[in-house]
C-alpha cells in the first residue's frame, strides 16, 4: 500500500475524537481487569469449591489444607487486584482517591474470602438437585465434572457474590464467561436459591432482577425476562427497576418457555413446554 | 486479613466430612480423567477422519500412512490411559482388581481404533448430507472445515462409540465438550444413522434414548426429550428407561420444534417449526 | 494390538480413494486457512477497532499512533496470506496462475484495510445501540468489554466486509468462530445496517441473504430464516437465491420469533416474542 | 523425494539390530525420567530453599508454611515417580519386582524431603561464602538472585543427596543441567564441604571422587581432576576409583590452576592460577 | 510420609528465623525483578538495535517506524517497572518515599530509552571488529544473527548503561544471563571502547573496575581480574576498589592468557596466550 | 517522556543510513531461518537418530517405522526452508532466481535426509567412545541422555552434512546452539572421525580447517586454533586458507592444551595438560 494512503488510515484510526466512545484510556495508568487473570482466579476458586475434580486431582487427606491454604491466599490477592481495576474502570471522579480505593479493595476481596464456604454450601445443594433432576446422571462427580448447569451455577454464585459485595464490572464479566461456555446467560443480579438445576440449557436468559427459590427446576430455552422497560424523559431505559419475574419454591419450567415482567410464579407451579407468561401463576397450578 | 480467621477458612473448607459431595479422593492413587488429553484425543482422531484439514495440512499421498500410523498409535496409547481413568472414577468396589482393570482398558482402546474406519464411514455420509442441506455451502470441504454440524457429528459419533464399549464417564466429557462449542447437546447414548444434518444446530437436544434413522435433518432449537420420567420408591428418577423419540428415516424437524416422549415419527414425516409434538406422528405426514 | 492388524486399519484409513470427500490435499503446496493465525487477525483488528480495551491496556494519546500503525502492517500481511490460502483451498483451475492470486490477495488486503475506518464507524453505533438497548448496561465500556451483541456484530461486519471483496471460506470461519462464541450465528452474506443490537442473542440465526436496515434491536432465540428452497434437476439446492427476510429500520424482534422467506417486515412494527411469521407485515404494526 | 527411495530410508533408520546402542526400549512400559519434569522439581526446590526469590516473591509471614507445604508435597510426588523412571532405565533383571521398586522410590523421595532442611543449612553457608568472597556482591539477595556459584552449588547439594539416596540416573541430569548453564561442571559424587564458593566460574570441573572441606574457595577454570586412570583387561576404564583430590579446608585455588589425581591439597594452601598440581601440597603454604 | 513429620519439615522451612539470610520478603509489597520480564525487555532492546534480525523479521523501509515506536514504548513502560523493583530489593530505609522512587524509575528509564541511539552506533563498530576479526565470518549479519561475542557485548552495553544510570541488581541479571549464553563473564561495571571483538569467548572473564580501550580483541578463556582484594577490619572484602586491568587502544590478547591487578596494557601491546601477567605491559611490545 | 523528543528518538533508530550494516531488510520477502524452527529442526532429528531417547520415550518395535516416517518427512519439509532462507539471507544477486532457489533447497533437504543413516553410524561410534573414555559412565545410555559430548558431536555433525551439502548461514546457528548449551565450540567445518570423545568440555575450541582423526579424545579447555590469519591488501583477514592444526588417529589431548597453526599431531601422540603447541607433534610420542 502507498506509504502516505497507510499513514492517513493510521491517523483516521488514532483520531481519538472521532470515535470517542470506542477508547478506554486508563485511569490513573490502570489497566483494565484483565480476562485472562480472571479466568485464572475463577478456576482456582472451582478448585477450592470441588477439591479433586480440577486441577490437582491427586488429593489426599493430609495435605489438602495447605492446597487450599495456597490457593486461597492466591485468589484473594490476585482478586483484590482485578477489583481495584474494575473500580477504575468505572471511576468518573477527577478527585479519585486511589488509596482509599486500593484499601477498599482488599478489603472486598478479604470478605469474598471469608463468604466462599456460604458458596461451597450452596453448590452442594446444587450437585444433588443435578443428579436427582436428571435420569442420565450416574453419580454427584459426573454433574461437577461435567454438567454446563454447575458451570454456569458456580459462575452464577461466584458473580452474585461479588455483585453483592460492590464489585464493578467483573461480575458481568464472569456472567459472560459462564454464557459463552454453556449458553446459559444468568445476570449476576438475579437471586437463586439452593438446590437450582438446568437441564441442557442453551438459551437460557435470567434477567437481572429474577428472583428464584428454593428447588427450582428449568430447561433449555427457558427465558425470565422483561415484558418492557420505561424510559426516561431522553428515551433511555431507566436502569435499576425490578423488572423480572419472581419463581418460588418448587417451581419447574420446560423447554422453550417464556416468563416475562415483575409476575409471580407461585410455589409449586409448573410452566409446559413453549408457554408465553405474561401474568401470574398460581401456587401449585400447571401452565400447559 | 487476620491469620487466625484466615486460617478457620481454610479449615472449613478443608473439611472433607462437611461438603462430602464435592470432594472427589483419587481411588488407588489414580486421577480423574484429563480434559486437556481427552481435548487432544478428539483433536487427533479428527485428524485421522479428515486428513488434510486439521493439524497437518500439507498432507502428500506418500507419506500420508506415516501420519495415520503415528496419530493411531498415540490415540491408541493415550486413551486406553483415559479409559482405565473412566473405570477408577466409578469404580466402587473395595476388591477391585486393578491390572484385569487395566487390560480391559487396552482391550477397549484396541477396538475403538479398529472401529475408526466405521465411523469414518458414517461421517463420509454426514458431510454429504450437510452439503446437499444447505444452499450456502460451497463445497464438501467447507462444511468440514467449519460447520458446527460436522463438529457436533464427530464428537457424537465418537462418543457413542465409546459409550457402546463400556467406557465409563469420558463419552460425556466429549460430549460436553461439543455442547459447549456448538450449542448442539447429543447425548452420546443416542443413536444416529447415516446423512445426518443440523443446520445453524444452536439450542438442539437430542436425548440419551433418541433413535434418528438415516437421512434425517433437523434444524436449530430442536428439542427430542423426554416427556416425563417415572421416580422410585425415594421420588428419584429410575435410571436408563427409554423415554427418548424414534425418528424414523427421511423425516424433516424445523427449527425450535419440541417432541417428547418414546413416540415415532415415521418415516418421511415432516415436523414444522415451532410444533410442541408429543404423540407419533404417521409416515410422510406433515405437522404444522 | 496384531501389528498386522494395525497395519491393515492404518492402510484402510490411508486409502484415498474410500473416503475421497474427507481429504484435503493441498494444492500448489499451499495449506489450509489457518485457524490459529485468523483468530489472532480478529483479535488483532478488535484492538484497532477498540484501542485500550483488548490487548495493549495501558494506551497514551502520545504513543497511540505506532501501536495502530503496528498492528495494521502485522493485519495487512498476515490476512493477504490467510486470503491466499482461502483462494487455493477453492482453486479448482488446472491452469492456475498463482502469481496474479498473491497479488490480488494482497490488493484484497490492502482494500480490506482501507476500510477500517468504515467498520469502525459502523460499532460506534451499535455500542450507543448496546447502551439503549439493555437498562442493564452501566456504560459504552461495559459493552465493548463483555457484550456477546458486541462480539457478534463486530465478528459480522468484518466477515462480511472481507465476502464483499470476494475473500473465499475464511468469512465462513471468521462467522463460525463468533457463533461458537455467543450462539449467535449469522451469515456474512447478510446485509446489516447501522445501530444494530442483539439482546443475549443465544440461538439467533440470521441467514446468508437476509436484508436489516438501521436501528434494528432483536432478541435472544430468534430466526431470520428461509422458507424453503428449490432444488435442481438432481435434487440439490440451487445456491444463492435470496430467500430470507427484508428487515426495515427501526423494527424490534422479541425472543424466539421466527421469522422466514423473502418477505419483508416494514418499518418500525414489532413482532412479539415466539411469533411464527412467514408473509409480509406493514410498517409500525405489532405483530402478537 | 523418491516414495520408494524414503520407505528404504525408514526402515534403515527403524533397524534394531543395526544401531542396537542408539535405542532405548521402555522397560516395562515406563518411559525414561523426564529433563522437563525434573526442570520442574529442582526449581520447586529452589522455592522451597530460598522463599520469596523464585516463583511467589510476594510471600507473607502467615501464610508461607502452605506454600512450603504444598510445593513439598507436590516435590514428594513427582520425585517419586522420576526416581521409579530412573530405577527402570538402569534395570536390567528379566524378573524385576516392579512394585517394590514403586515402593523404594516413594521411600527415597520421602527421605530425599527429611533432608531438605539440611541442604538448607548449607546453602545458607554458601550465601555467606558469596557475599564475602566477591568485593562486588552488594547483599546476601544479589548472590542467591544471580550468581552461577549459587546455582552450582544449589544443583550439586540436590544432586549429591540424591545420588546418596541411591537414585539412578538423575543426579547425573542435574548436574548436567547446571553445568550448561553455568558453565560449572560438578559431579554429583563429589563431597563438598559448607561455606563453598566459586567465583566466575566457567570452565571449573569437579570429579566424581574429589572431596573438599569447609570453606574452600576456587575460581574459573579450576580443573580438580583425575591423573589417569587405571583399564582393566579389556581395555576399558574401571569404574569407581577413587581419583580426584582432596581439598582441606580453608583452601583457596585461583582461575585456571589444575589439580590431578587422588592428592591432598593441605588445609589453608593456596594454590596460584594456571598452576599445574599432581602431587600434594602441604598445609597452608602457597603454589605459585 | 506420616503427617506429622511432614508438618515438622513444613514448620521447619518455613522458621524464618532459622535460615534468616534465605527469605526474600517484599518490601512494600512489591515484587522481586522478573527475570522473564528483563528477558523479554532485552530481546525487545536486540530488535530496535538490530532491526530486521530478531522477531519482526520481514521489515520495510515504510512501516520500520511504526514498530521501532512501540516497542521503545514498550521497554519504556516495562523497564520502568523493573528498575522499581530492583530499588525495591535494595531498599533498606523505613521511611522509604515510594512516590520519589516510582519517578526516579520513570526518568531513569526515559533516560535510558534516550541513550539507545548511543549504544547502538557503539554496537554497529563492534560488528565490524567481528566480521574483520574473524576470517570464518562471511558477512556482518552473520556476526549479528549468531556470534556470542555480539551477544556478550550487546548484553554488556545494556547493562552498563543502565548501571551508569544507577540502576540497581538488574546490570548483574542481564550480565549472568549473557554469562549464561555465551560462557562471557563481563562485569557491567567494566569500561569497553568501540570496536571491541571476543572471538569464541567462553571462559573470558572481564571485572569490575576493568576499563578498555578501543578495536581492542580477545580470545576465548582470558581473564581480566583482580590479583588480591584488600579486606577491612572484619576480615571482609572492601568492596569498590579499582583492582582489575587497563587495557589501552589496539591491544589484542590471545586465549587463556590472565592478566591481573590495576596495570597498564599499553597502546598496541600483544599479549600470547596463556601468559599470566601481573605488571604493565609497555606499549606496542609483545608478551609471549 | 515528551512526545517530540520521544519521536525524535525513534526517526533516528528507524534511519536506516545511519546504522546501514544493523539492519536486514527481507530479500524477495523471505525472512531470515527461524532460529525457534530449526531447534525443532534439530530436536526431531535427534529423535531420529537416538529413538526413545528423545520425545517419544514408550517406543515399540512394532510401531517404531511409522513414528520415523513422519519425523523424516516433517524434517524434510522444514529443513527445506529454512535452507531456502539461509540462501536469502546470503543473496546478492539483482536477478536471482528464486524458483531455482527453492528447487535447489529441497533437493539439498532430501539429500540430507538421505545421510542421516551415515550420520548415525558415526554418532553410534561416538557413543561408544563416550563410555569408554570416562570411568564415570554407566551405560551408553546414560551418555545419549545426558553427556554434553554427545550433544556437541550430534550437533556438529548435523551441521557439518549441512555445509557439505552448500548450506549458508545455518551450519553456523546450530554450531552455536550446541556452543552455548555445552561450552563447547566447533566450527561445523572442521572434519572429524569416528569414536570421537570430548571430557567435560567446557572451553573447547575446534577451527575452522581443522582435521581430527579417528578414536581422538580430547578434554576441557582444549583449543585447536589458528596461530594468526594472513591479512589481505586492505588488511582484512583472508577467508578459508587452512590455517588449524591436523589431529592424527588414537591422539589424546589432556585439559586446557592450546594446539596452534597448521601443523599435524602425529598418530597415537599424547598433548599433556596446558601445553602450548606451535610445531608439528611425531607419532606416538608425548608433550609435557
Amino acid at each position: 500500500m502507498d506509504a502516505k494512503k497507510f499513514e492517513n488510515i493510521v491517523n483516521d484510526l488514532s483520531d481519538l475524537k472521532k470515535y470517542e466512545s470506542l477508547y478506554h484510556f486508563a485511569k490513573n495508568e490502570e489497566p483494565l481487569p484483565s480476562i485472562e487473570n480472571l479466568t485464572t482466579i475463577v478456576e482456582d476458586i472451582k478448585k477450592v469449591l470441588f477439591p479433586g475434580f480440577f486441577g490437582q486431582s491427586e488429593l489426599k487427606e493430609e495435605t489438602i489444607n495447605y492446597y487450599i491454604g495456597t490457593k486461597l491466599d492466591v485468589i484473594n490477592r490476585s482478586l483484590a487486584e482485578q477489583i481495584r481495576r474494575g473500580f477504575c474502570f468505572s471511576c468518573n471522579k477527577s478527585d479519585l482517591n486511589c488509596i482509599d480505593c486500593e484499601k477498599r479493595s482488599k478489603e472486598i476481596s478479604d470478605q469474598f474470602i471469608s463468604n466462599i464456604p456460604k458458596i461451597k454450601s450452596l453448590l452442594a445443594t446444587d450437585v444433588i438437585a443435578a443428579f436427582n433432576g436428571d435420569p442420565a446422571a450416574k453419580n454427584y462427580g459426573e454433574t461437577i465434572f461435567c454438567y454446563p448447569s454447575i458451570v454456569a451455577i458456580t459462575y452464577y454464585r461466584i458473580a452474585h457474590e461479588l455483585l453483592e459485595l460492590g464489585v464493578e464490572l467483573i461480575p458481568r464479566i464472569i456472567s459472560e464467561m459462564s454464557h459463552s461456555k454453556t449458553g446459559i446467560d444468568i445476570h449476576p443480579g438475579a437471586t437463586i436459591g439452593e438446590y437450582f438445576f438446568i437441564d441442557h440449557g442453551t438459551g437460557v436468559v435470567i434477567g437481572e432482577t429474577t428472583i428464584i427459590g428454593k428447588n427450582v427446576r428449568i430447561y433449555q430455552g427457558v427465558t425470565l425476562g422483561a415484558k418492557s422497560f420505561p424510559l426516561d424523559e431522553n428515551g433511555k431505559p431507566i436502569k435499576g427497576i425490578a423488572r423480572h419475574p419472581i419463581i418460588e419454591d418448587e417451581v419447574t419450567i420446560y423447554s422453550n418457555a417464556t416468563i416475562l415482567g415483575r409476575i409471580t410464579i407461585g410455589e409449586g407451579a409448573t410452566i409446559g413446554g413453549n408457554q408465553w407468561v405474561t401474568e401470574a401463576v398460581v401456587a401449585k397450578t400447571k401452565v400447559n
